[in-house]
């Protein structure tokens, strides 16, 4: 199973780790973590990741391509025409396309989810369209060869279940049994529908701020 | 909000991102990321992480004091006198001092957990004992000043907790919503009481070879 996990400067790291920490305990997998260069690349939590591939070494044909999302270093993305060439270049050849957060909507610039049911962050559901998605609703969503997860800490849930898609259930209950995810989370706090109105307007002035 | 999170070679980075990745939402926290040295350290994922600062250059008193988990690296750091002397040390001045997984027993090696109630990973859970600590159940214990985590995925809940406990609830919510932490795993196999017998020998299997 040959993984290739798009990294970028700016990116939101837990995206990215909760379905690395889960495929790396898959048998088999080989998991790359691609960007241009091979220097460590700042993230938005301030600590910075190290990519272990560039474009120009990692696997040609992956097996699954992923994209993690962040706030306006992911905006800023979908214009860069190098990152927009690749993401085409190995959507095209890989088995799996997949992205958490709003690594969708980097997916979408490349053309890889018109006509596909996809979602993102709640906070950037909207965005799905412009692209020729079909917004959907789910914690992630799987048609045919695209999974996309929901914000953030989605990944866990999008990383289990597609391991339970590609290599079957018991993997993936090994894999959730050994990260110990048995969540409970202190408050019900963790989507629109279930957070207070003065909670959704603060996140979204902090994405607003975070996105200008 | 001093904060200093403790990195090491081969550690399981998930259980550092999940506080990591909700505490940078923390407005006024300044996190910073410790090891021996600044060169970027190999994780049980393959991917390097990059400390922020070392132990010669981090905060003198931290306001919290956070120690992540691994398998046999964490193991031997137990075993190193120059980490038991800087854990001995900044947890003595620390206003909290945190782990999540057997970052617990890191803690307890370092006399950090004697009297206390604490967890650590289900699998290493007997180990608590021997250090003096109290097992305890829970996703998260807290027992005065000191606060810890179950394993790997336990360190999403453990900092939204310690975030509410510190904080107020307000901004935990607002956390948990901006992370769309609204956990949905695909099974029921997050912890040994829901797994079934097969799932618990395969896991345990796999941490006696990444143990060995």
């Amino acid at each position: 199973m040959k993984i290739v996990m798009l990294a970028y400067p700016g990116l939101t790291p837990l995206d990215l780790m909760g379905p690395l920490q889960a495929w790396s305990l898959w048998p088999d997998a080989e998991i790359q973590v691609v960007w241009k260069t091979d220097s460590p690349i700042p993230t938005d939590t301030g600590m910075p990741i190290v990519p272990t591939h560039r474009f120009d070494n990692c696997f040609e044909s992956p097996d699954i391509l992923f994209a993690p999302g962040g706030t306006k270093p992911t905006i800023d993305l979908m214009s860069d025409l190098e990152v927009m060439a690749f993401l085409k270049d190995k959507g095209a050849k890989a088995q799996w396309v997949t992205s958490v957060c709003t690594g969708a909507l980097l997916l979408g610039a490349a053309g890889l989810l018109e006509g596909y049911k996809a979602t993102t962050h709640w906070a950037a559901h909207s965005y799905l369209e412009a692209f020729g998605a079909i917004p959907s609703e789910g914690r992630y969503v799987i048609d045919r060869n695209r999974a996309t997860g929901g914000g953030v800490t989605a990944g866990i849930d999008f990383g289990l279940a597609l391991v339970a898609q590609i290599a079957g259930d018991e993997l993936a209950k090994t894999i959730q049994l050994a990260m110990e995810y048995s969540p409970n989370p202190p408050f019900n706090s963790g989507s629109p529908a279930e957070a207070s109105e003065e909670t959704i307007e603060r996140v979204k002035r902090i994405f607003a701020e975070a996105s200008s």
